[in-house]
């Protein structure tokens, strides 16, 4: 009876940290040989981490992954390790004269690399740029044998492809596909991969490893959630979500028997656990330890504290009430006992004396005019201006609290509230914002969000009675309107079609369009939907659509 | 004696304006007819504007770009037109479901589109996305015959590989290659282009009628200069540069003759007309008629001014002099001579009382700590917003004015001096500012830039007797070493081995590393270097590599 021991090797690399994944790599594949391991599967990419964008265009950078890679072939046992690096191939790009780049996997053991494989499907949509920098794979297959058992190497969409390099190498005789990855969170994807992963074994009948990467990258969230699929289809194994791990599975090729599933979450969870992880990967692997929050009483800097505290840790994070004139009481309270709840500090720094010296050294220039936006910007401004003396003072990062409703529509204020290095809940709509937030309390098993920040209107308190509603439709309508628009491609005209008020459409449209210039200016944040604001949707500033 | 009268339709479209862009194609192909043409090239994609980017995944967008296509062939009479749009193919992606797009030209007359000719080489690197979106033509290619003459179609890339479409069109019989284009600026671009066209025409024994798109969309700038050549390689004609134009032209396939060449800019013209022209399109096709610039004295901001006024005219530029307590008697006199050269208002706000509120409101959280830069970014900022409350309150762009140099190391305050619209010079290192700088007073004739300006010791006057070369190396040592490190994709350690003093390179290259996230949140420039910050050089924040 065939049997394979196979460890799944979730790591959480950083991009161009050459020396520190390696150190990963060797950790985990010394752990896999003592757990008796006959392979290890490391993640797409590992050597570099995932996606090392332009980097790869830098030939040292390439020359120092690939040195790494044969350091790692020389450790090696008689446990074999299947390891993402970059490639060089044998072709030259016609134009530009530079060396054919390939996403590639090697099979490392007994001191070499006994084969390389490369990617053959370069994904180049959403927030995929493969075809920028890498030349699919061509030729034949080539399987690896493992005690026996022939074996297909595959990277990521590879596995996407109902007729791609899967089945090609199934057909070639192999009976187990270990497929790398890289594979980005949205909310919702694990469900999708998990469907198409035992389809994929099932109509194969081929047992499948896939391995994926943990942790954040820039705007990129991996969960891992490693699973294993016996060939006819059946979940084996799977790896907990957003957390690295070395899984050790029997894959036992002709009597398969269920092993450790770690369960999944639900939806507000997994967002949840996503902005945790994207917020922790960020601020650690760009060395910050400490983050300094607005808290303005309101919903979404309450929630993006909350992730911060179990990110950071609350003697990590620091909270600062930026109290104006137009600042509710019950907003100041609000504040303070959402600090208390997460036992972080806060310090009051009323934003009332240097708004007042703006109003007076504008005060010629602006003679004879109306207040208007101009006011109600300068007070956000002032307030992120202090948050930025506060991060320059003490070496803290500061995290932005808009959300994707508010991002959407250009509700906020440009070098205001938007200022920051790390924008948590950019691409969570308000009402997921909601939801998110009864999450917290709930996981908690008491309040840390004060129920009247889960109840009160949402308001910017930058003019006196301000509320969201008197600027934006309510967000149960105003949501549904930007998913269609924003994540799903719709024109205003068809989103009318549908049934939303035409007015409402034009209007909401009109702002989601205005508003990409600010929008391009603000920090990067956790993406958890299919389509988020950044790297994922590239509409151009100047753009004349009205459709 | 074969003779085809061709029209070059240089226009300035704007990407998403269908209705703009259909009246400039309708208004040339008029021109076009009443001057006898028997056919008119358009640029690439010029009924959407190029690059439309993610606006082509709304089909809403591509359905409506194609009901125009229909409406301007309905026009055609016996003029032939080539006109570029995005077509639907047959295929799909199997992915996402959606029908295949291509980059695609027309042929239309006669009220009808006559054939449809895909782009069969899609730029996927540097600032092109093309295979983000479409999918090449595939297949035989189709000639059209125009007075009796083959004529070949090709799109942009096409014509940049010897054995690629304009060979095996020629081989086919076409004796003119018509080459629609949206072939992005950058300088000395233009020498390339000439010398690939010149011998893709000899080599292929066929004329060639380049046409290029004008203008500016978003960092990127097309600089025009569309082109004829005979079928010996000889340029017959060419229109000006960074201006939209008809340019007629009889060619004599049997005998040609030279025709209308317009004269070549050099270096520094060339740089200077490309922020001219990118600064007004960026400024006018987003709707804004006036600007304004904080005047330090300084050259960067000098020569953004002169930008401006040449882009705009001196009734819509508006300057700010924004003096602390740092700010030499020099530099506020020269703030307020160069408006006076310029014929620009300026007005002086102190930024005193502001800096000093902050550090009165900041005083207890700072108390004990020393000055640091902290203090340097706060005047800083408080200058970028006194530009915002101006730009809220008369709807002025505020145009930034750091230069590459700056960007790159980071020698510049984020929401500070960076805050704006569109950032004139963040694409020329600073050593070429000052170039671009003596040819504004050369080419007026007069001094517009103060002498003092263009002499004296670049500071950023921010603490006392503050000067650039405090913090960094001279500008002769900077900038070659940021040119290898950011256009030439070269390491650190390639640079120390090319002779570059290696304290200098290991910390300029940290220091351009550090800087990725601050230069994320900048505001959008022309692009006028082969490799500038934003579209064009990808890397993480998030990036380990110290190579």
């Amino acid at each position: 009876m065939a049997n394979l021991r196979i460890g799944l090797a979730q790591l959480n690399p950083t991009v161009g940290d050459l020396a520190g994944n390696r150190a990963l790599i060797i950790d985990a594949y010394r752990r896999a040989v003592d757990a008796g391991c006959d392979l290890v599967a490391f993640p797409e990419l590992s050597i570099t981490g995932y996606p090392p964008e332009d980097l790869v265009l830098k030939p040292g950078f390439v020359r120092d992954n690939r040195a790494v890679l044969q350091e790692l072939a020389a450790l090696t046992t008689r446990c074999v390790a299947v390891i993402g690096f970059v490639d060089v191939g044998h072709g030259h790009d016609p134009g530009s004269g530079r060396p054919h780049l390939h996403n590639a996997a090697a099979v490392c053991a007994n001191g070499a690399v006994k084969s390389i494989h490369h990617k053959r499907l370069l994904p180049n949509y959403d927030v995929f740029d493969e075809e920028r920098t890498f030349e699919p794979g061509r030729g034949e297959h080539r399987l690896i044998e493992v005690g026996g058992v022939k074996v297909g190497i595959s990277i990521c969409e590879d596995i996407w492809h109902p007729d791609g390099p899967v089945s090609e190498q199934a057909a070639l005789g192999a009976r187990v596909n270990i497929n790398i990855n890289g594979s980005p969170f949205h909310v919702g994807k694990l469900a999708e991969r998990e469907r198409m992963l035992a389809q994929r074994a099932r109509d194969n009948s081929c047992a499948i490893v896939y391995v994926n990467q943990v942790g954040g990258q820039d705007e990129l969230i991996f969960d891992g959630a490693s699973m294993v699929f016996d060939a006819r289809g059946n979940l084996l194994a799977r790896s907990p979500q957003f957390v690295s791990d070395l899984m050790v599975i029997d894959v036992e090729l002709d009597s398969p028997k269920p092993s450790i599933v770690a369960p999944i979450m639900d939806r507000a969870e997994e967002l949840y656990e996503a902005l945790v992880s994207g917020t922790r990967d960020y601020v650690r692997k760009n060395k910050f330890t400490d983050v300094v929050i607005g808290l303005s009483g309101g919903i979404d800097s309450s929630l993006v504290a909350a992730v911060a505290v179990d990110a950071l840790g609350a003697d990590h994070v620091h909270g600062v009430s930026m109290p104006s004139r137009y600042s509710s009481e019950g907003s100041k309270t609000d504040a303070h006992e959402l600090a208390a709840a997460l036992g972080i500090d806060i310090r009051t720094i009323s934003i009332e004396p240097v708004f007042r010296s703006y109003l007076d050294v504008l005060g010629p220039s602006f003679e004879g005019r109306d207040a208007d936006l101009t006011e109600e910007n300068l007070q956000s401004r002032c307030r992120g201006q202090i948050l930025m003396a506060l991060s320059n003072k003490f070496g803290w990062m500061v995290l932005t609290t808009g959300n994707k409703s508010e991002m959407a529509v250009g509700y906020f204020t440009i070098y205001g509230d938007s200022v920051g290095g790390y924008a948590v809940i950019k691409d969570v709509l308000k009402l997921d914002v909601f939801a998110i937030s009864r999450h917290v309390n709930e996981r908690a098993g008491r309040v840390i969000i004060p129920e009247s920040v889960l109840t009160k209107p949402p308001s910017a308190e930058l003019r006196p009675d301000q509320r969201d509603d008197q600027s934006l439709p309510p967000y149960e309508v105003l949501d549904p309107i930007l998913s269609l628009y924003v994540e799903q491609d719709r024109t205003a005209s068809e989103i009318i079609e549908l049934g939303h008020p035409e007015d409402v459409v034009r209007r909401i449209a009109r702002l989601v369009d205005l508003n990409e210039y600010k929008r391009r200016q603000c920090p990067p944040g956790v993406r958890v939907s299919e389509k988020a604001f950044g790297k994922d949707r590239r509409l151009p500033i100047t753009n004349g659509y009205r459709g």
